[in-house]
């Protein structure tokens, strides 16, 4: 990591990022694969010189997209933030765009200082998918009782332990002490060609928004009833819920932080 | 090409086609590339047996999206129309997809018989284009002077010699007797954070409506009059006109037919 000298003591910069996941491995950096950290940390060096750690909020998998995506990075650079902006954006692929940076306190992490996150997720419901919508949408175009669905994504508001909606692979989230998340809002909603699932948290375990509205599918195909929610997250089994539905429909809409945390 | 016989005489069909452009070189076929008419040509074969000539209503450049191209293909099987879609569209990309496919007379050509197209150009005018949208846009973030562009716009329709507009290159457009064409409607529009400018004729030329829009972009930056239009019309020199604006941003809305030549 970079450190400050006399001359230039560290700065915390909050980044709002958007990107478009289809090209990218997820998040996370790694070696040989384009990731959007990965760019990141690299479009960086190149403007300011310094290797920078870049901390994002949550880890998005490969295939999800981001309208709001949050990140924090340390550096010694004087750049003002709308140069800075100006000039990483130059250096990033067109699939990834910074779309503000702001000036934070130096204890700001932008993962552990996250309020709430919203994600939401687009299944298109048309026999036909337009080719400019279909990175980010999943195609569903059968038979589904909607009123049901919207029903059932109600239930899934409030504070509950949902290991049932876990991703069953335990090594991405070994850091998990606790299961137990509050989901602020749970609105499932018509949008033209879409169905749209828009959820609210104070955060999200591996898969869990993919697995919320896969279960929601079995509502709508009549699997299970709208009031078999409350058993699926009782019995606390990953089997009991529905499948992970594809990552192209997922958008990390926002992140919200405490006001205290930014001033 | 295909033959029909005594028992399958060919038939004649009709496609509606919408694509993504951004990661084929172009409309027509070619070695060893991606092509739109290419990947039609292919799939048609997997699903019917025939090695079919897509006949499309223009050649849209590397790039161009389209959301309502044309084309016809002649045919032995007897396969119905919405089984036909159905089953090309599981062997396309996803990011081309056949809309619709109807029975028209044997003599209907997807070219020849075009009474008129609809194109539109997407300019995008904030200073950060969003991912989502950077496929089909032209970012363009500078000043410009619209009140004037929106008025030089509509000088453009009317039936002219458009000599001035048509790609310098003639080896793509060696068919080309006449550069004279009809413009049914010249409208350029305000729409969010977008300059969009769609246009109607009864053909272009090769580069015609990335022309059209770049010399409004002169306009717009007032380095001509939105008068000189007409004059840039009536010298008949490519050096005349503007630049040509890239083809990410250029959309093909629609064909239309006389109803005659389809029943």
């Amino acid at each position: 990591m970079n450190q400050s000298d006399d001359q230039n003591p560290l700065r915390n910069l909050l980044l709002r990022v958007a990107y478009d996941g289809t090209d990218f491995y997820g998040w996370q950096i790694q070696p040989l694969r384009p990731t959007i950290q990965g760019t990141l940390t690299s479009a960086i060096k190149k403007v300011c010189g310094e290797q920078v750690q870049v901390h994002g909020a949550g880890r998005t998998d490969a295939g999800v997209h981001a309208c709001g995506q949050a990140a924090n990075v340390k550096l010694a650079s004087r750049i003002p933030c709308s140069n800075l902006m100006k000039a990483v954006n130059d250096h990033l692929p067109e699939s990834i765009r910074i779309l503000s940076v702001q000036e934070v306190p130096l204890h700001f992490h932008a993962r552990h200082d996250v309020h709430s996150k919203i994600y939401c997720y687009r299944m298109f419901r048309e026999k036909i998918c337009l080719p400019r919508l279909s990175r980010f949408v999943f195609p569903f175009p059968y038979p589904l009782d909607e009123a049901a669905m919207q029903e059932g994504a109600r239930d899934y508001a409030g504070t509950w332990d949902f290991r049932s909606f876990a991703s069953a692979d335990r090594s991405q989230d070994s850091e998990e002490k606790s299961y137990v998340r509050t989901i602020f809002s749970s609105l499932l909603e018509r949008r033209g060609d879409e169905l749209v699932y828009t959820v609210e948290g104070n955060g999200f375990l591996h898969h869990m928004v993919r697995n919320l509205m896969g279960t929601l599918i079995l509502v709508g195909r009549k699997q299970i009833s709208s009031d078999a929610i409350r058993k699926i997250l009782a019995v606390r089994q990953r089997s009991a819920a529905g499948p992970t539905v594809p990552a192209r429909g997922l958008h990390l809409l926002s992140v919200n932080y405490p006001s205290a945390a930014l001033i």
